[in-house]
C-alpha cells in the first residue's frame, strides 16, 4: 500500500530518474521481457486514446480518411527511394522465417509506411478526378534503437501518419503547413505546450523529404523535444514509385505528397513539461480523470451520498470524474491521484457537510479552496488550470531561450542554463555541425522568423535565424 | 467511369468470385505487394471503426480497460505454454535481424498475446486486491497462412483480444459466457447476423485453453463462418506463467484466466450474409454511410437547396448521411452506393421537387416510395431495414438448418444443399473425424441444448448435440 506515498527522485537531483519513476509510479507503462518495447498500461493507452480522439477529429474535419496499410514491407520495396533506405535501412526489424519456411525476399517491418502508401497509390491514381488523396493510418511502427526510454525513444510505438498526393507543389505544401498547425494548435490547447514553429535544416530534414517542418518544444530540464514533423516530399517519391495522373489537358503528370505524423512520445512531453516533484500533472483537456471525488471517510453513509451528488453533477456536465469508494485511506488516496496528475480533487468530510461545502484541491498549485456544495463551478477551475499551465510552460520556455551572438556565448549559455538558443546562421553545413560539435546542441529548426545579423560560427551573413537546443 | 456500373460476378454461379468481387468493387480493400497482406480503404477502414466503437463502449460498460503490449514475442516467452506454443509456433513470422545485427534470440511478431499478458500478469498481481484484471486490446496479429482471402484469412489483420485474470474459476467462466454473449449480441442487433452459441470441441478448441466458446454464423453459401470465440483457461496458463496472488487466508493461490476475440473477419460475415447481386449490403447500424442523398441534376439551384434541406434534417437526427454533388450521373451514383451496401437513397430532381415530395429507395428490398418532404421518418424506414436484414438472415439459416440421425443422410444433406446440420454426437474423436472426412464437414459447436438420441456416426448413446456445417 506504500507504493505511491513513497517519495520519487526529486527532479532537480536526477532528470532522468525522476522521469522513470513517473512513468512507473504513474501507471502509465511497464517494461515487458523484450528489449526497448513498452506494455501501456491502462492509464497510459487512455491518454493516448484522448490524443487519438481529438486528433482523430480533426482529420476527419480536415477530410482526411483513415486507412490500414500492410505491417511489412518487401526489401525491394524498401529500396525503391535511394534518400530514404538510406535513412531508415539501419534501424529496421527483419523478417526471415514465417512458418516454418525461410523467406524467398525479407520483409521488414515497417519503420513508416511511404513506400506502401506510394505503391497504393501508383495503383489507384489515374486522373486529376483522383486528387487530393488525403488519407491517414493510426498504427505501431517498430525501429531497431540501441538505447531506448519509455515514450522518447523505443523499439516500437504508437503513432499516426498521414499520407497525402496533389496535383501541385503549391497544394502540398499548404498541406504540409495545415497539419502542421493543426499538431501546434493540438500541443498549446489541448497538451498546454507551447510550440515552435520551424523547418528542420537540410541536415536534420527527414529521409526522402523535400521540406521537413517541425514543432519543438521546450522541457522542465531545458532540453527540446521534437513533438511533430510535417513534410512535404514534392514529386520526389512520385518519380520513384511512378505515380502519375493524366490532368485536364490529358497530360501525365506526377503527384506532390506529403507525409505528417504524431507519437506517444507526446506523453513523454507532457511528463517533462508539466511533471513536479509529487507526480504527473494532467492538463485538464487531455486528462482521462479530470476530477477525483474522495470522501474523507467512506464509513458514514451521508459523506458518501453527498459525493455520489457531487459525482452525478459533474458526470451530467460531460466532466471525466472518478468517485473512490475503495477501502483504502484519505491521504494515500490523495497521494495516489496527485502522483498520477488528476487535474482536480474535491475532498468531502463530515465537517464539509456540516457547512454544506466541500474542498477543492488544484494539482497545479496545491491550492485549497471551500465551496459550497449547490454554488461551484468545477468547468470554471479546470479552465484556469489549464490556462495556468500553459501560461507556466511558456514563462518557463521565456526564460530559458536565450540569444547568442557567436559560438563561445552559445557555448557558456548551455553550459549555464539549458534552453533555446537562437542565434543566427549562415546556412553551411560545416558551421551546423561545428555547433553540435562544440556545444552538444543541434538546429531544432529555422524560425519562420527572418535572419537578423551574422552566422554566430563563421560571422558570415546570416541565411537563417536558427532555434538551437541539446535535445531528446 | 464504368467501374461500377459494371456487372460483378453472379453469386449464384461463382459464390467466391462474387465475393473478391464485392470486396475490390465496394471499395473496401486493395491487394498490396506483401503476399497475403491486405489493404484496408477508406471505406472498409470506416466500417471496421465502427466495429470498434460499439463493441469498445460495451468493454468498457463492463468495467474492461484497454492496453497496448508488444509486438513481439520473444522465442522462449512463446514456449511457456505447451500446447499454446504447438498450435502457434508454425504459422508465426520469426524477426532474426535488427538493423544490421543477428538477434541472439529470435522474436516472433504477435500471432495472438496471451503470453505476454501472462507475463505481465505476474508481474503486477500480487494480491486478491489486484483483481479482477480485465484487460482489452486492439491491435494487428501475423499468422503465416498458405492460403488466404480477404477478411477471412490473411496473414494480418486487425482485431481485439480480451484477456482477464480471475480468483476463481466460476468467476473466469461467467467472463467467458459474459463475452460471448456481447459478441452475439453485437452480431444480431448491429450486425443483423443471427449467430449460434455454443462449445467447440476438444479438437477444435484453441491451443491452450479449457473450454472455447464460439458464435457461429450461416453464410449466404451455406457455409458457415466462426464470428468470435471466447476460451476458459482455467489456470493452466496460470501454471505455465506462475501468476500466482495472495487470497485473504494469506495463501498463495494461482489466477483463473480468459481470454476472447473478434476480427475483420466480421466484416467478411457482412458481405457473405448480406450481400447480393448489385454488391455489398450494409445493416444501417454499422453502415458507414446510413443514407445517400442524390440530386437528380446538379444543374437546378432549387433541386441542390432541397437536398441540403434533406440533408441537414438528417444530420441534425443524427442519421449519418451522405450528400452527392459531384458530377458524374445520377444513374452511375445509384449503382455506386448500392455497390456499396448504402441502405437507404433518397432522390430528389424537379419532378419530385414539384409534388414537394423525394424518393426514398431501400437497398434491401429495391423497393421505392414516394414520401412528402415535410413528413418523412428517415429513421423509421432505417429500422425496418435493420429488422428485414436479421429477418431475411435468419429465415435463411432456418431453412438450412437439417437434423440427420445418421452419416448417409448427414452426406446426402450436405451433398444437396450445404448448411447447418444438427446431429447428435457421443464425443468421441474418432467420429468427430470419419464425419469430417466422409462428408467435409467440422464440429462447429457443440450445442447448449441437451443431446437427445444417438451418434449420427457409431449408434451409441450421444453425449451432445452438435451444429455440423462446411465453413470458412
Amino acid at each position: 500500500m506504500k507504493k505511491y506515498v513513497e517519495a520519487i527522485t526529486d527532479m532537480d537531483k536526477d532528470f532522468a530518474l525522476w522521469y522513470t519513476d513517473i512513468v512507473k509510479k504513474a501507471e502509465l507503462i511497464d517494461y515487458s521481457s523484450v528489449r526497448g518495447c513498452m506494455i501501456l498500461k491502462p492509464y497510459g493507452y487512455a491518454i493516448w486514446e484522448r490524443i487519438q480522439k481529438i486528433l482523430d477529429q480533426k482529420f476527419k474535419e480536415t477530410n482526411h480518411e483513415n486507412v490500414y496499410m500492410p505491417i511489412f514491407i518487401p526489401e525491394s520495396l524498401l529500396q525503391k527511394e535511394k534518400e530514404h533506405v538510406e535513412g531508415f535501412a539501419p534501424e529496421v526489424a527483419w523478417v526471415t522465417h514465417g512458418g516454418n519456411e525461410k523467406l524467398t525476399e525479407k520483409l521488414c517491418v515497417r519503420p513508416t509506411s511511404e513506400t506502401l502508401f506510394c505503391e497504393h497509390y501508383a495503383n489507384i491514381i489515374q486522373s486529376y478526378r483522383d486528387l487530393p488523396k488525403l488519407y491517414n493510418q493510426w498504427c505501431s511502427v517498430v525501429r531497431w534503437e540501441k538505447t531506448t526510454r519509455p515514450f522518447l525513444r523505443s523499439l516500437e510505438f504508437l503513432w499516426q501518419e498521414g499520407h497525402t498526393a496533389h496535383t501541385t507543389f503549391e497544394e502540398a505544401e499548404q498541406e504540409t503547413l495545415k497539419m502542421l498547425d493543426i499538431y501546434a494548435d493540438f500541443c498549446e490547447k489541448i497538451l498546454a505546450i507551447p510550440v515552435i514553429k520551424g523547418k528542420k535544416t537540410e541536415n536534420e530534414k527527414f529521409a526522402g523529404a523535400l521540406s521537413t517542418y517541425t514543432i519543438e518544444s521546450l522541457m522542465h530540464d531545458g532540453r527540446a523535444l521534437q513533438s511533430g514533423t510535417s513534410h512535404n516530399f514534392g514529386d520526389g517519391f512520385a518519380k520513384a514509385f511512378d505515380i502519375q495522373y493524366t490532368d485536364k489537358q490529358n497530360k501525365l503528370q506526377y503527384v506532390y505528397q506529403t507525409s505528417w505524423g504524431i507519437s506517444t512520445r507526446l506523453i513523454g512531453a507532457i511528463i517533462m513539461v508539466h511533471g513536479d516533484n509529487n507526480g504527473l500533472v494532467l492538463p485538464p483537456n487531455i486528462a482521462p480523470i479530470q476530477i477525483a471525488i474522495i470522501p474523507i471517510t467512506t464509513k458514514k453513509s451521508e459523506v458518501i451520498d453527498a459525493a455520489k451528488m457531487i459525482e452525478a453533477k459533474l458526470k451530467s456536465q460531460n466532466l471525466r470524474t472518478k468517485l473512490d469508494l475503495t477501502d483504502k485511506s484519505a491521504g494515500w488516496k490523495f497521494s495516489e491521484y496527485e502522483m498520477k496528475g488528476v487535474p482536480l480533487r474535491i475532498e468531502i468530510g463530515p465537517r464539509d457537510l456540516e457547512n454544506n461545502s466541500a474542498t477543492f484541491v488544484r494539482r497545479d498549485t496545491n491550492e485549497k479552496i471551500t465551496l459550497p456544495l449547490n454554488n461551484f463551478d468545477a468547468k470554471e477551475i479546470l479552465d484556469a488550470i489549464q490556462k495556468n499551465l500553459f501560461d507556466k510552460a511558456l514563462a518557463h520556455r521565456n526564460k530559458n531561450t536565450f540569444n547568442a551572438e557567436n559560438l563561445e556565448q552559445l557555448e557558456k549559455i548551455l553550459s549555464n542554463t539549458p534552453g533555446f538558443i537562437k542565434a543566427n546562421w549562415c546556412g553551411n553545413l560545416n558551421c551546423e555541425l561545428a555547433v553540435k560539435e562544440k556545444t552538444g546542441a543541434t538546429a531544432r529548426c529555422i524560425s519562420f522568423e527572418p535572419a537578423n545579423g551574422k552566422c554566430v560560427c563563421c560571422g558570415k551573413n546570416a541565411q537563417h535565424l536558427v532555434y538551437w537546443a541539446k535535445s531528446y
